[in-house]
């Protein structure tokens, strides 16, 4: 971390931490550079960085101060945490998550209901050069070796990126599958059988519904909270009542609440786990997309008999389409191994030669450095939009990395009608109903801001928000009304 | 198709309807020149093919003979059709497969109880090339488009070689899957529940017994004739008697026997299926490598409701490695689609460019005439090798396309006992144990042709003969023997 970085993180922290809070002013460069014994030129550096990210603002002629949109929102702006429903539940969600995703794939639709940061954030002129490349120099032999658990090169590169971030993860117990959703559904079958319980998040990603539907499992949702994720009384005491088979989390940044454990908690989590001998399933396909100066571990790192499996892909932050992603899978490689020989044989040999040329020869970590201060900055303008255009009583979410929002409406906003209005615009919505079993989010909707760069995103964003005050307009004046 | 592979064609048809028996010689150039009023040139390469495909041969300064191995096995030679047991199973052979399945990609072993043909029968320069140019010219938007179902362009392209074997199947019901492995799972997932039965030939593809294992289905074994493929006076008994909910059967060269439906059992097989209102999962991996002039039709072809979905890929006749099959699913495919974006997203997008270009540039007909050319003559020399090397008894399949043998060895070869044997010296082979539930054929093997070039198949092919030999000796001198 450069220096003038590790000045702007200080400030962050402080932010974060609430030492600083909104409409505070920040020391002059002259002032932090003297206390500090820094150049100026490095705290200009830094306080740049941060406006950039949106933490901070500069007023001419006054200084710089701490943003009207908190780091974090706390209070009246926050979504607030959802109680689930106690039991557990059948999952009927597929026909909506279909409608949307459909939606999101017509031409001309402005995205904002997306799971992907636009293809354009990517690197994929360099992409195409690593398959030409790796095809072109691929030994024929290599067709058969790279069968599962997959190319042992990229491999290697991913066990040593576990190593960046605290913990060392073997080669061996990696597994190359078909993106993340692959390995996570392949890590719900090596541990349950029809009918047994799985417990997720309280909202969730829709994909996990899905996967428990397609196996005949069921869902237990536990509350989750909008900043600091799954909240570990609640899944105590799930724990404690139901026979939950199998947990799968995201733990960072995640979707739909942008929400991340501390690595306390994370910590917590894998021993409470351990407890009730329950293994996890992490879901960890944002975690690289952080806009602070530090990756958040995965729980994985606290994780010391193997009973976490560990899910991620380079879909989000690297290789769109390519179709790599894998499972650090601890004590069940094996079985994933082989369920993945059974269900689908191995990854794409071209996509494994390419992501093994393009990680050696290096560049991964500038690509990331730029999507990750383009999310940050993304983030920024897309808060700025929502506070303009969205009605009072709008609470949202403001997550260290990815790129979601979440939004809480007024309550009397019905978001799938808001999703269908808008859709009929041109503009496509995750409503929030996606992201529970019991479709209980009902005023609720996920945001991608990973499409702010795109023609039509702030009019799009304008656009919504009018619709919303419309959608709340009629709902208030009741069926009867104008 | 030429002239001289007309000639070919006629020749080869009077030895499979038996007018012209091994041993009896054929009217010499001159003769059939003048009686059919074509030139001796072409009436030459009409002879030289047919040699080169094994089905006749030269004698010096005397002519040429119906080959003495004879195009089809019959009594004695032919291996006979197992009576399966009667009820429905569990199934549980998994570790055997993956056994097998380790051992033959370890490094050294000659991989003859591998299931692809060599990868140096393959394009791989030229679908490198195609995959350089296909990512080189992307249209970035397409990452997105070419989620499931797949690419465009490439759904149209294979909707066309439908077209070619008889039957227009149009893009909008294909999918495209990670192999076909992926789309026959994904169709099994489409039609059946736990609990649920399904009918396999006897013997059959151990990834539909893994597949059914895994789903929690239950197997019931349908008789299977070595030349002819799956007995429907058989099936029509076990559709009487079970609640069958889906038939999975491959319908030409089928894994492991060889053995391929004639057109009028696939009409009868769909009639038959319609009339219970049972799906019919079709596998059809080795349809394109016959060794005749003619691909054999899919069941899909006399199919006019849509209850047949016909699963294939480039896998085993074009891009190894590349992970792209499909399923043209009829009255399914929307529910395909679904269970494949839910399980694994979409196929590689770099795989579907490749493919896409290679077919749009041409080339692929010229590859496969010149694959099944060497496929046919390896099967040729693999049986001459079979006659002379393995011991009196032995029986044999000779099917008229993909790249097995199955062998049926005497009874008293215990042939898990000579695979472990095989492998101790470096030879890879497929016991019949891994091709049904309760593990019945103990003596017979699946023999792959594919690697008939590779230095060493000769001398492995040899010692396997007399590992055989070894073994049955061993066995009748009984336990206390020598």
């Amino acid at each position: 971390m450069k220096r003038y970085e590790q000045v702007a993180e200080g400030v962050a922290d402080s932010i974060r931490n609430g030492t600083l809070r909104p409409g505070d002013r920040l020391p002059s460069v002259r002032q932090h550079s003297a206390e500090q014994a820094i150049s100026p030129a490095t705290v200009f550096q830094a306080y740049y960085l941060l406006e950039a990210r949106g933490l901070i603002e500069a007023r001419p002629r006054s200084g710089y101060y701490v943003s009207r949109l908190p780091m974090l929102p706390r209070g009246g702006d926050e979504p607030g945490t959802a109680a689930p429903q106690p039991g557990s539940s059948e999952v009927e969600i597929s026909e909506l998550v279909f409608e949307v995703l459909a939606s999101v794939r017509r031409g001309g639709v402005v995205p904002l209901g997306s799971a992907f940061p636009a293809v354009s954030l990517f690197p994929l002129d360099r992409l195409a050069r690593s398959v030409a490349r790796g095809m072109r120099r691929l030994d024929p032999q290599r067709i058969v070796a790279d069968l599962s658990p997959g190319n042992d090169q990229l491999r290697r590169q991913i066990g040593l990126r576990y190593l960046l971030n605290g913990r060392a993860v073997e080669a061996d117990e990696i597994v190359l599958t078909n993106g993340a959703l692959e390995g996570l559904n392949l890590c719900l079958q090596a541990v349950t059988r029809p009918g047994d319980l799985v417990a997720v998040e309280s909202p969730c990603f829709y994909g996990a519904l899905q996967a428990i539907e397609r196996l005949n499992l069921r869902a237990v949702e536990v509350a989750t909270h909008p900043r600091t994720g799954v909240d570990l009384d609640s899944l105590a005491a799930v724990l404690a009542q139901h026979p939950v088979k199998a947990c799968w989390f995201m733990t960072n940044f995640q979707n739909p609440l942008g929400c991340t454990l501390p690595d306390e908690h994370k910590r917590r989590l894998v021993a409470l786990l351990a407890q009730h001998d329950v293994p996890l399933i992490e879901d960890d396909v944002y975690g690289e997309l952080h806009h602070g100066q530090r990756r958040p571990p995965p729980a994985k790192a606290f994780d010391l008999d193997g009973r976490v499996m560990h899910c991620s892909s380079f879909s989000k932050c690297l290789a769109p389409g390519y179709r790599i992603g894998w499972v650090a899978a601890g004590r069940h490689a094996r079985t994933i191994e082989r369920i993945k020989l059974m269900s689908s044989l191995s990854a794409a040999v071209p996509s494994q030669e390419a992501l093994a040329d393009y990680l050696q020869q290096g560049g991964f970590d500038r690509h990331l450095r730029r999507l990750r201060q383009h999310l940050a900055q993304a983030q920024a303008r897309a808060l700025r939009l929502v506070q303009r255009h969205f009605p009072a009583g709008t609470r949202v979410t403001r997550p260290d990395g990815g790129n979601f929002l979440w939004l809480e409406l007024p309550p009397a906003v019905d978001a799938l009608a808001l999703h269908r209005l808008a859709l009929s615009q041109g503009i496509g919505l995750a409503p929030g109903a996606l992201f529970s079993a019991d479709r209980r989010f009902t005023h609720h909707l996920r945001l991608n801001i990973g499409h702010a760069d795109a023609p039509g995103f702030d009019t799009a964003l304008r656009q919504v928000g009018q619709l919303t005050a419309q959608v709340m307009e009629q709902a208030e004046a009741g069926p009867c009304g104008p």
